[in-house]
């Protein structure tokens, strides 16, 4: 056993979910019902130190993530974590290579979520053996090493390793400042809890005045329903936050690419700071047409974005003005900081998307990294924040009057409680078993 | 019990894998060592006919699909066939919107290829039932019927309801002949069973020449390796076929954007037909600028593209000369349907990949729908061949000479015999069993 270096010796997985949709928790246009879930992972290692990743879904369909987690775990095990971290690049791309497997995306759904846990996993493990939280980790390696852990395999047309390497460079030299005012002032956020599909107009303007008195200044609501009720939505919510706060709108991919013009126009008069998912994720050119038929209004998306080639070309197409990566969705932290380099050459602010279970937790550190060594600003930059399920963390997240705090804890902040792990897995743990006998009763 | 209408009662799933990886069959540049694998599935009912349908896999992960498949059985248990086909695009959109599944793509990877299984074994059984193979049940519908099939959402800003009922229209009218000089002289096919990566020059030359003998006059083969060898192996199989017959050129997603630019440039002199898979999948903008930087090569895709969105971009973009679908990796006929018909509205040819498992048995049906309902033509259009496996099925293809003849046996070709479904079930079927003992002992 080398403390330094521990090998990983075997992965263990949990199918984890919490009964969310009982409380219209997570709800939108298109997500109706989420149960927040997780495919969760644990390295085992020679060593006192275990890395922890999971990948973020709904619910039902988490059993094959676990699986394909089950599968891709062949890649780790047995590994010391410098082979890994010394070939960073070379390492991801073997999880998103295997020459059977690969049919199933490639890089996207159900293998590639697996993927982010998994690598997720490694750089936790490797920020506590270096006893970092990660995101200081990342803005104490040096520049090449950020380029060497990333595949420009697909995206070279768009960001070279020179010019990865030349904004990186530049960044480091003014990190200090930025490192001083981050840990003091913290990051911005904005609050998604307030405006679920599922709440009643009441509970939004509740919610709302609630957040308002608690320091929040930025604030998202779900719309995508009859226009008419999105429109009172809309209002309910300006009214009680007034028009000096910003109002995001998110439709969740609920409207095709005509119709979203049509409904984001109707809108306008909400002075929304950015809309979002106004369509499919899939659709660059549908994106772009939007943004150019609906402006000044900002256009978002990302969250569903599958990985680096759609993004680079939501970036080359003009579509986004607003680049909303996911920590897991893509295949971790890697492919994140290909896409927040390529956003910094094409000068769209990253704003992560975050809620579910362990988002908040993890996207902390990406928009943190973005700022020390990357775009050097937070200027119209804004991490999502939803108040559910922190509880479940070792190390949750510490947002205070609208602001996020940067953990200082080492690791990716995504381990979570033992008990809650026994409670939630799915469909063994002790909740689900009773949840299901009752039902059987 | 409804002879005219079963109800489905179950669904029984097998994991099918064919060790094809020992003989470098379907090797190329990316997928190295494929064992031709289905996720394969037979809806039962309380009749006797029975659905089958299955997707394509490469070995490893299939059971993510079955597991996937065994989810969404629940869609067509205790339906009746009638309810499902009138109303086939609520069907379909339900089978890719399950509010918690969803997250899992949209409409990509592992969960979308499950669909593509359930959907198309749906279609047989509906063939079944009418006691027409598919192409014929699909040519005797009605053009406002096929319409229903399809799901517009995402694409009706490229293809409404009323342009597709009008190209229908159209071509119903003139049908009748097709019909017959369809089934006297069948449709233009090409092999790429002489040319996978793994083969030797040897090889090359000599399947290259026995095809050639065989009646065979369009060849595909696969680079993506070192340019010398590329050339090398191409020029094999110019000289031996010569240059009146035609050369595909394949490599697989292999390149980057401006290395496939480099790569093609350096190809031209072969002459090929096409390019296909050049770069990644997902590269809408990428194909887009090879195919304007490499002109006049003509640029193919599609057997990766996961979506009706994504091959929308493809036609929008004008990043492809030839519309590759796939059978089962989009969602099955329904969206097979629509994919067709925006070919037709943006005037690129369709030109199936087929070889894999079955993918030869279903596409046949698309190409005569194409044919006789769509595009009205078969210029420039010929259907991949590959000749492995079709030992399998009850009904397998007849291609004779370079052509595909069309089935006449109701159904949509891929029931696959017991007695193969017995000993390729993995990892319990006989074959399987005693290899996996024999690498145990």
């Amino acid at each position: 056993m080398n403390v330094s270096d521990p090998r990983i010796t075997q992965v263990h997985t949990i199918d984890l979910r919490f009964p969310t949709s009982k409380y219209s928790i997570g709800s939108d246009a298109v997500n109706k019902d989420p149960d927040y879930s997780a495919a969760y992972c644990i390295l085992e290692t020679d060593g006192d130190l275990r890395g922890h990743g999971l990948t973020f879904t709904l619910g039902r369909g988490t059993e094959l993530c676990v699986m394909a987690i089950e599968y891709l775990s062949r890649f780790v095990v047995g590994r010391r974590l410098s082979e890994i971290t010394e070939n960073f690049a070379a390492f991801s791309r073997q999880l998103l290579e295997d020459s059977q497997f690969r049919w199933l995306g490639p890089e996207k759904g159900v293998i590639h979520l697996a993927a982010a846990a998994v690598i997720n996993a490694v750089w936790d493990l490797y920020s506590k053996v270096e006893g970092k939280p990660l995101w200081l980790l990342l803005a104490d390696m040096m520049p090449a090493q950020i380029v060497s852990a990333i595949d420009f395999r697909y995206i070279d047309d768009a960001l070279s390793p020179d010019e990865a390497l030349e904004i990186l460079c530049a960044a480091k030299q003014t990190m200090p400042d930025r490192l001083k005012l981050l840990r003091s002032d913290g990051y911005q956020a904005y609050t998604t809890s307030v405006g679920w599909f599922g709440f009643s107009d009441e509970k939004i303007r509740r919610l709302a005045q609630e957040a308002l008195a608690d320091g929040w200044t930025y604030f998202k609501l779900k719309v995508g329903g009859d226009p008419e009720d999105d429109l009172r939505r809309g209002r309910i919510v300006r009214e009680t936050i007034g028009w000096e706060n910003r109002l995001m709108i998110d439709a969740n991919q609920k409207w095709g690419v005509e119709e979203s013009i049509v409904r984001i126009r109707a809108l306008q008069e909400l002075q929304p700071w950015w809309m979002e998912e106004p369509t499919s994720p899939d659709d660059i050119l549908g994106h772009a047409r939007i943004r150019r038929e609906t402006k000044p209004t900002r256009i978002a998306t990302g969250e569903h974005c599958h990985n680096k080639v759609m993004f680079k070309q939501l970036m080359q197409a003009q579509a986004i003005d607003v680049c909303q990566i996911d920590s897991c969705r893509v295949a971790g932290v890697n492919e994140n900081l290909a896409i927040i380099l390529m956003a910094k050459k094409f000068g769209i602010p990253v704003c992560p998307h975050a809620g579910g279970v362990g988002l908040c937790e993890y996207v902390q550190h990406l928009s943190a990294f973005d700022f020390l060594y990357v775009s050097g600003t937070m200027h119209e930059r804004v991490i999502e924040f939803v108040d559910h399920l922190h509880e479940h963390f070792v190390t949750p997240v510490d947002v205070r009057r609208g602001r996020y705090y940067m953990p200082e804890t080492p690791g990716y902040s995504i381990e979570i409680k033992p008990d809650s792990l026994q409670t939630y897995a799915f469909p063994h743990g002790t909740y689900w078993s009773e949840e299901l006998a009752g039902h059987l009763a």
